[in-house]
């Protein structure tokens, strides 16, 4: 049997993404699950399904209640969170930045830092100079890297990391997939990284 | 400071309302918790925001995370599950019918068991036939009760509480009111039993 997995399916423009960012490192680890940290664009995927913003600007009473209900869920984490502006951000460039640092080894620190900017300092990642920052405080040289990102290879493979996650049913973020079940949003963290350690062999699991 | 207490908002249609309504009773006497259990179409609202049916229908790719999400919720808990055909299924006769007992004293146990007639039995609880079943069950005989559900007074009440849920802010079922706080889904019901227990005097609750 194959070393306990997940993937962790998230957008850098996403909140529970930032929550579930900030959690999945120690509670993977306790779980003795490997995690491969896979960004992709939500835009593609809502735009497929006539939105072309967030659902939590399209529909205010639920943006109402997820800016308090994330409010709420950082209290309770004691992680610190301040209402980007604008929202969404964009996270094109993060994203293929994040590619390029996961390639690197710098990836999964990489990933914190701009979910961290974003929703703790304010920052909008949508601009170069705050990528470049993050880059900065990792000890990462920032030209090189912004090269790699915005070159064909990078783009392409974002994109074909986007349309893989349409193939596989994703429909917001976070998403996670363990053993081939796909779980939706911070919430069902847990309940993924079990299924990722009791794997695909066991009798209980039912038929889906 | 008053008996702390929690409001249950939910639509008998709505898939994670019946795993709520299942679970609730046990986990707020546990808390020490009362519970005021609000029936409400969630029809109207959609409505209000361009949906003319569930947005599990509407979105195929949520839709379809629903179902395995919510069968592996049901396996969890050890509770059973069948996908109700047609589905969303008319919840109107039933809420009247539930607001007449909650009036009478066995509205919680009606509720339950319209929930249990539509995921677990394969009823249609928009027939007459279903709820009239459902109601000889618990002993309660059928015919004066569905007059009275179906009079202008019931009516009016169901419309209100609608109206009311739309004032909250409320968007999805279930939905949970604790000290003011809106919770939402079956994921919350802790949390908003937390928040009911606390009560809002605690200074270490936050400002919204």
């Amino acid at each position: 049997m194959a070393a306990p997995s997940l993937e962790f399916w998230f957008e850098f423009a996403s909140t529970y993404s930032y929550v579930a960012a900030m959690r999945i490192g120690a509670l993977a680890s306790k779980a003795n699950v490997a995690v491969q940290w896979r960004p992709f664009l939500l835009g593609p995927i809502f735009k497929a399904q006539g939105w072309d913003t967030s659902p939590f600007n399209l529909y205010p009473a639920k943006g109402r209640y997820m800016w308090r209900d994330v409010e709420r869920q950082c209290v309770e984490l004691g992680l610190p969170f301040r209402r980007p502006e604008p929202f969404p951000q964009s996270s094109l460039m993060a994203s293929r930045v994040a590619l390029v640092g996961l390639d690197e080894g710098w990836g999964e620190e990489f990933c914190r830092a701009v979910f961290r900017a974003e929703f703790a300092e304010g920052r909008n990642i949508g601009e170069g100079a705050a990528i470049a920052d993050v880059l900065c405080t990792l000890g990462v040289t920032p030209e090189p890297v912004l090269a790699r990102a915005q070159g064909d290879d990078t783009k392409t493979r974002l994109r074909n990391q986007t349309e893989e996650a349409q193939r596989l049913g994703l429909f917001g973020a976070p998403s996670f997939i363990a053993d081939g079940e796909l779980f939706w949003g911070n919430d069902r963290l847990e309940q993924a990284l079990s299924w990722a350690q009791v794997g695909s062999s066991t009798p209980a699991r039912m038929s889906s």
